[in-house]
Order: C-alpha cells, then sequence, then structure tokens
C-alpha cells in the first residue's frame, strides 16, 4: 500500500500530511528531549516550556485573543467541547444549537437534557444550508445561558455567519457564544472579538495541522469565573493547595499535557501564520470551486453542500452517487483508485435527517488541506466518472 | 546540550528514552499513515484500528482483564483518573482515599466534597510509608461508594498493600475500588482479579512506556452501569443517535484518538511482554536498592522513601540534602552533571505535611525506568557525593 499513489481527502477528519516542520518537531522531542511540560526546571524542561508558550502564543494571535492566557490546551475537538459545554451550564438553563451539530455538541447536550433539567432548542438550517442569525437570536429566553454554533458543518462545509450571531448577541452579555471551530481553525480566518466570541473549541490535528492528541479551547479572560475546570489535578503550579487553582491556564490543564504534540503544533501554527490563513482559504476555495463544479457535470452525482459560489465554504463537500451505497462509492475510491476520503453520518445525525440520508448510508465527503492539489481533485472526478460509467 | 552525556532519572513523571519500537510507530504513523482511527473504513484505516486493538488486547493480557472491552483509552492519567471519579460518584457519597495521593486524586475529590455533598476520609500512612489494610477497611460506612488508594507513592515509591485491600473488600461489593496505578503499571504486576480492582488508572507514558498525550483505565465490565461517561461525542458509532452508546469501550472514548500515540503505545506493551514485566520489576528493585543504599552512605542525604529492602518499591526515592534546598540540588545535578530529577512536592502535598517538607521545598525525588542503568546511579551517587563536599 505504501507504494502506490495516494490521494488523501479526509482532512476534515484529520489533516494529512503535515507540514514537515510538525512531523520533525515530534521525532525531535520523542528521541532528543523527552521530559515532562510544565513540571519540571531542567534546561530541557525550561526550554520545552518556552516552545510550548511560543504556539499558545502564535494560536491568541490567529484569532486575536486579549492574551496567551486565553489559549487552552486540551487532547482533541471533542474534550474541547465537553471542557465548555460542561464547564459553562447549570441545572435550569436553556442552550440553543443547530441542526448542523457534531455529535461532539449533541451528545453533551441530550446529557444536560436527560440528566439536569436543561432545555435545549435546536434550529434549522435555512435553504441555503446556513442558519439565520435573526432565527437564532428570536430562539433566545430570559435564562438561555448558552449558544454553541459550528462555524462551517463538517457534512456540507457551509460556513455559518457567527459574526452576525456574535453582532447580535452583544446585546445579551449574560450568553455565553461558543463556537465550533473544527472544520475552520487553520482553514479560515478567525476573528474572537470580531464576533464577540466567548469559547472557541477545536482539535488541533485538523486544520491547524498538529498532531492528533491535541486540541485547542479559547476563552475570553472575563469568563473564566463562569466556566468550571473539566478535570482536576496536578498543574505543577499551587501544587501545595488541594483546591484546582482559579487562574487560565493552569485551571483547566491538569495532568501531563502531550507535549511531542504541542511542540508539533507549535510547528503547524507559526507554517499557518507564515503561509497566511488568508491565503490558505483562498486556496481551498478555489479546490472547493472545482471539486463543485466537477461533481456537478456528473448527472449520477447529487451533491449535498451548497454551491461554494453562493455560500463560503470551508473545503468539505458532501455528495451521493445515485444508485450507490456511500459506503460503496468510499471502498471503491480507496480500493481501484488510492483515494480515501470518507463516508457516512459524519458524527452529526440531524444534518442527514432532514436531506433523507439518515437511513441511506449517509454522504461521501471529500475535504481539502493545505497541501491538496488540483490534480488530486481530478483525479476524484475522473475516478468517480470511471465509477458511474461502470456501474 | 544534545552532545553531553545526559542521565534522565525523572521516570516517575513520564519514562525516557523509550524503546527503540516506540519511537519507530509513531514516526511511521506520522509519516505514512496518518489517517483518524475508529471513524473510517479505508484500508489505512481498518488496519490502524487493528493495530490500536492489540495495544488494547496487550494491556488486557498486562492486567489479567477478562476482555479488551474493559480496557478503555483516556489522554493522560488525569484524564483516566477524572473519568474514574466524575464518573462514579453521586450526591451524599462517601469515599475513603489516602494521604499518599496524587492531586489528581485529591483534586476531584476536593470539588465533590466542597460542591457536590461528598465526604471524604483521608487516610494516613502507617509509619513504614504504608496504608493499614484494616484501618482503611474500618473506616468503610454504610454509603461509601468509593475506595481510592494509589498503588505507589509518586513521592516516596512505596508500593501499597493493594491486594490485601481488594480482599477485604470483597465483603463489600456495592464499593468501587480505584487504583492508581500511575507509578506501577508496567513497572510491577497488577492482576485485577486476583486484587478486586474495579477500576484501575494510568497514564500510558510511564512505565507503560507509551508516547504523552495516552492514557488507560481498566474498568471491570460489571461496573460500566454504574459509571457515567464523562466526555459525550462522536464515537464512529451509533451516530444516529443523540445519545453517547451505552457499551464499553465507546461509551467511554469519544472523539478523535491519539492515534499516534495508540500505535506506540501498541509497541511499547508489546515490548513489555517480550521483556517480561517481572523482570522489569526485579530490575527496577536492584537499582532502587543501589540507590538507597548509595544514598543512606551520604551523611548529609536524609531519605524519605522507606527502605526498598523491607517495604516494595517501585522504583522513585525521595530525598533531601541537609541544608540544601531541593530544587537547587536539583538545578546544580542537571548544570553541572547532566543528570535529570525532579524537585518539589511531586503534586501530592499531604505526603510533605507529615514529613515537615510541605513549607521546605519538598524533596529531590529520583526515579528508574527499565533503561536505566547501575552507571547512572553511581554517577548520581557521585554528584551528590561532590555537591555535598563543596557546598
Amino acid at each position: 500500500m505504501e507504494s502506490e499513489a495516494r490521494i488523501y481527502l479526509d482532512n476534515a477528519a484529520t489533516s494529512f500530511p503535515k507540514p514537515e516542520p510538525v512531523v520533525r518537531a515530534v521525532t525531535e522531542y520523542m528521541t532528543q528531549c523527552g521530559v515532562a511540560a510544565g513540571r519540571g526546571s531542567s534546561r530541557r524542561a525550561t526550554a520545552l516550556d518556552g516552545r510550548i508558550a511560543t504556539g499558545r502564543a502564535a494560536l491568541a494571535r490567529l484569532w486575536n485573543a486579549e492574551s496567551p492566557r486565553e489559549i487552552l490546551f486540551t487532547f482533541n475537538g471533542t474534550d474541547s467541547l465537553n471542557l465548555a459545554i460542561h464547564g459553562c451550564l447549570r441545572s435550569g438553563d436553556h442552550v440553543i444549537t443547530t441542526e448542523l451539530e457534531h455529535n461532539s455538541v449533541l451528545r453533551p447536550l441530550r446529557m444536560w437534557e436527560a440528566e439536569r433539567n436543561v432545555t435545549v432548542t435546536i434550529l434549522p438550517p435555512e435553504e441555503d444550508g446556513r442558519i439565520s442569525p435573526a432565527r437564532l437570536v428570536s430562539a433566545l429566553r430570559p435564562h438561555t445561558r448558552l449558544v454553541v454554533l459550528t462555524h462551517a458543518s463538517n457534512v456540507t462545509g457551509a460556513v455559518q455567519p457567527i459574526g452576525a450571531v456574535g453582532e447580535l448577541l452583544r446585546a445579551r452579555p449574560d450568553v455565553l457564544f461558543l463556537v465550533d471551530a473544527a472544520q475552520t481553525a487553520g482553514h479560515i480566518p478567525i476573528d474572537v472579538q470580531q464576533s464577540r466570541i466567548d469559547l472557541l473549541c477545536c482539535s488541533g490535528h485538523k486544520g491547524l495541522l498538529g498532531p492528533l492528541g491535541t486540541g485547542v479551547v479559547y476563552l475570553r479572560a472575563s469568563r473564566v469565573s463562569e466556566v468550571r475546570s473539566f478535570r482536576q489535578g496536578g498543574t505543577g503550579s499551587q501544587s501545595e493547595s488541594l483546591d484546582q487553582p482559579s487562574d487560565s491556564p493552569d485551571k483547566y490543564e491538569s495532568g501531563n499535557p502531550n507535549a511531542a504534540g504541542l511542540v508539533g503544533l507549535a510547528a503547524a501554527v507559526e507554517w499557518i501564520h507564515v503561509q497566511g490563513v488568508e491565503a490558505i482559504a483562498a486556496r481551498a476555495a478555489e479546490l472547493v470551486g472545482q471539486l463543485y463544479e466537477g461533481l456537478s457535470a456528473n448527472p449520477r452525482v447529487r451533491i449535498l453542500s451548497p454551491d461554494p459560489a453562493l455560500v463560503p465554504n470551508a473545503g468539505v463537500i458532501s455528495f451521493v452517487v445515485d444508485g450507490i451505497d456511500p459506503r460503496v462509492t468510499a471502498t471503491l475510491l480507496d480500493a481501484h483508485f488510492g483515494i480515501e476520503v470518507r463516508a457516512g453520518l459524519h458524527c452529526a445525525p440531524l444534518v442527514h435527517r432532514s436531506w433523507g440520508t439518515l437511513e441511506t448510508g449517509g454522504t461521501v465527503r471529500a475535504s481539502v488541506g493545505p497541501l491538496t492539489t488540483a490534480t488530486e481533485i481530478d483525479a476524484l472526478l475522473t475516478a468517480l466518472l470511471m465509477i458511474t460509467t461502470a456501474m
């Protein structure tokens, strides 16, 4: 398998390949450093802590956070979302979210609904695949505590109007605005001030191009007292106290960090800064346009993502081939053409319910990264033509 | 720094170096595989899932679990302990634990005590640094739900009588027995059946020799219904449901696993099986004996660990040098001799309270791993002699 040409179009699950400095950072850490982070005072530990602090600062800069202390490291996107959701909800709260969300939002909320007296309003998208900011805001209640909105659907790629929602939420300073940036962090620009975001959650291994085992939360400094810690334990600080520290980031970062992952993530975010996230977004838009056009030209293909010429897309296109189970399409692409895409529900069941794809195996999803090429998109389109001609 | 001789004696924080197959597995994953685990159906994803399943089975075998499904993967030892503690406690419960515990046990328990009407009994160790099983069991109350006991103190290394405690707890099947194996997993044999353990928690990157960003929980199958999920989200299974799956391990493994870490961990546990955990334990005992004897011969050194000839030790010795702050000792060892040890409280404050080392900077801690040599121990002893002669 290693010797055959490989076309990886599942960057919405995890990005591959990683930029070379990322792999080098991990390997160097494992072979030459190897110490625990945030706990020691040896020269290697001090240098490692400095490197991780650089990554924290680079992320703060990427999203226009006011301070690196607003950047929390976790272990994956789901861990980030659980930290955020479980941290801020209380019995009796009302939450607004959408049908576009991933199970990493829907399942924690369902748990609060089922067990802890929280009510959840789940809004459908409009015809164009986007949430209406006005409709969202009209669902606010006096005891609404939290709005959770994905920045882009992991099934359709449609970018959601977080800026407009954030702007409207300025009238409700008591409401926490949580944005799930799983599909947009590193892919498209994000400004937490401009979009009035209180909590931004993502993994470190998708668009941020870091290793698996890393996740990130932006938590606005003024909200720290409203968000409980998710994990309590050793923080390498205030060790004499049995109480969890109350300051960010230590309040939220207990236990040994994934140091190998975090030095890789630091290198990755620096690579993104050098490329420029606007340039990365522009390239992805081109590739997604090419993919959408090509798929539109195939009469057997039904595309479920909105036209990226009309609705900005974070690099993800979902489609089905008439008469072929999505899982079969994906298997054929992998087995005969060396093309890796994803088939299924993509852990976002409610999107499929409204499309009627919940009981038919979901969709085929192709997703690009900053190292994807136009030639690779062409190869996918050609392969699909061959499949639809043959079957 | 890279060119000078390096002596790493901080294996209780994280082990270094890792066996060569561990580094190779991580590098190969990052450069050649790169796909997400547990979510896809491509050939690479299937092979990866198989590799991770092998690691799960190897861990089940290591601890005599009845099924690999009883092995849950987390992201570090603290994550494992939080999963266990937050999963099983309910308002009104009573918990028994000890002064030997790490803050990753004490701080979650303190939170339950402060906010959720849980009472916690914290037992001191006996003169020999061990918890008395009889005293522990006499602290049981009718509503005791959980006993949390470290298998070995991360400050003293003293191995605790988990087998005797487990045996006595057979009379109380309503009580969950949680063992913190942070310092013993991979270091010394553990049998969850023989010791009647319900939950065993550890990191994957200490004695198990895997990469950082990995943790492990053993959860007895019959207890799954009593332990809530800690993180809810996408599991790659039952994606059509908004409810978290109720089966183990999916119930407890939401979000993208640290695939790079888990293939490294699988390679590490296989390496441990080849060496034999008994052989690893015997080597560590020799080294710790050598260290204890050598330190005893230095009149300026006060050893806080019990004599390993009398109390089994998991590979950790704590000491202080009269008249020198532990942090200064550690810095001198690092700067002048290239020896990395740890100084401080080691996130276990209550141990220091009883020794009077809480306000004096804690202890110097030296900890061995399976790749530590007798020559390295000699180098530490010689360096300490030079320091105590010069200062």
